[in-house]
């Protein structure tokens, strides 16, 4: 059954790689499953169409046969589920990968988020300058605990899981505020996620698609 | 196996039900599964032996014979996976209600906990009170979405699954604020799942150590 998933039709981004449908492409190739995407556009994410399939008007989204999902820690998940590669055979070992899938995504990533709160969606307001200290600390505090867990190692726990691929995505998001170089140990496990070819796949298929020429001009 | 749950040894909510471990006994108490509770210090749960456990310093934490593990949306599933009651059995049915354990911790709860920090750990900012209403506004906008998406149905997709239990569980934190009770069919929602027997256990269980004379009077 064709798989397809949705992405920006031009992502806020121009092409970093940090909207989430690169999450689940990453997944997606990590598994080696081919899949379709449809572009949707700022304003057709929230109509009606759009919404039945995602209720908070957002990508990605996953389409197989009769099967809908929204919220990529769920399609990840999915894909892991149906796929070698993604979460250990053994009981114990997938429990614990889960746990960083749901820890990337749940305790690493909304103070990261905050820092786009703060530069974008707050950026014209009179406290910006003096809050964003505050957020940066937040944000190291987390790396500060994940550098220590993550030690000498390649990976958060044993081989490369979906676990690791939601964590680097999060990492990334820290990068452009520089927070992530603080922590060589982070950037070093971030640049071996980058490095994977199911990464690079996923992340030139994103970027193919918004460097391209806008669909305005 | 005997399971082992950490919680507050005092929860900073005075027995409210809003510390995580009590999602943990929820599920635990639909699933029929017995448990013991280790209770940790603010102080302790920053120390080695817990960080062992959670690498963040937080709670709660699960141990059963040689797994551990941390993260509530992890422990739920790993939960909901044991035993019937949780989780459908049809596939399908069991990724959509997956999806939605993704969605309350991901989506709903980020904006959801801004509000703590704005009152809490922001309390003696100077833009503390012009910045309350844009976050109460973003609250809204998902649980405006959310309401949309329940319409007139009992739980959020067919039967009362481990969405729903943290679903119900992350919206608890929006009522103190007022902000749930804007919402009729969601806070009819919230007072269904408070309704359920295992729900109770749970609630009287974290109550009765939050309820106790403090151990230092």
């Amino acid at each position: 059954m064709t798989i397809t998933i949705t992405a920006f039709e031009r992502s806020p981004d121009g092409g970093k790689g940090l909207a989430r449908d690169t999450r689940v492409r990453w997944a997606l190739e990590e598994a080696g499953l081919p899949y379709e995407v449809r572009l949707v556009s700022m304003r057709a994410m929230k109509e009606a169409a759009h919404l039945a399939l995602h209720p908070f008007g957002q990508i990605p989204t996953y389409e197989e046969g009769e099967l809908a999902l929204f919220e990529t820690g769920a399609i990840v998940l999915h894909i892991a589920e149906r796929r070698p590669g993604l979460l250990p055979t053994d009981a114990n070992a997938r429990a614990r990968a889960i746990t960083w899938m749901f820890a990337a995504l749940n305790t690493v990533e909304p103070p990261i988020l905050e820092l786009v709160t703060v530069k974008f969606v707050e950026g014209d307001k009179p406290w910006k300058d003096e809050r964003m200290p505050l957020v940066h600390d937040r944000v190291r505090a987390r790396l500060t605990q994940l550098a220590a867990r993550l030690g000498g190692a390649d990976w958060l726990d044993g081989d490369f899981s979906a676990g690791d691929l939601l964590m680097v995505s999060v990492l990334l998001r820290a990068r452009p505020s520089g927070l992530l170089d603080e922590f060589s140990s982070l950037a070093a496990y971030v640049a071996r996620g980058e490095a994977r070819p199911a990464y690079q796949r996923a992340f030139a298929a994103q970027l193919a698609i918004n460097a391209a020429p806008s669909p305005a001009g």
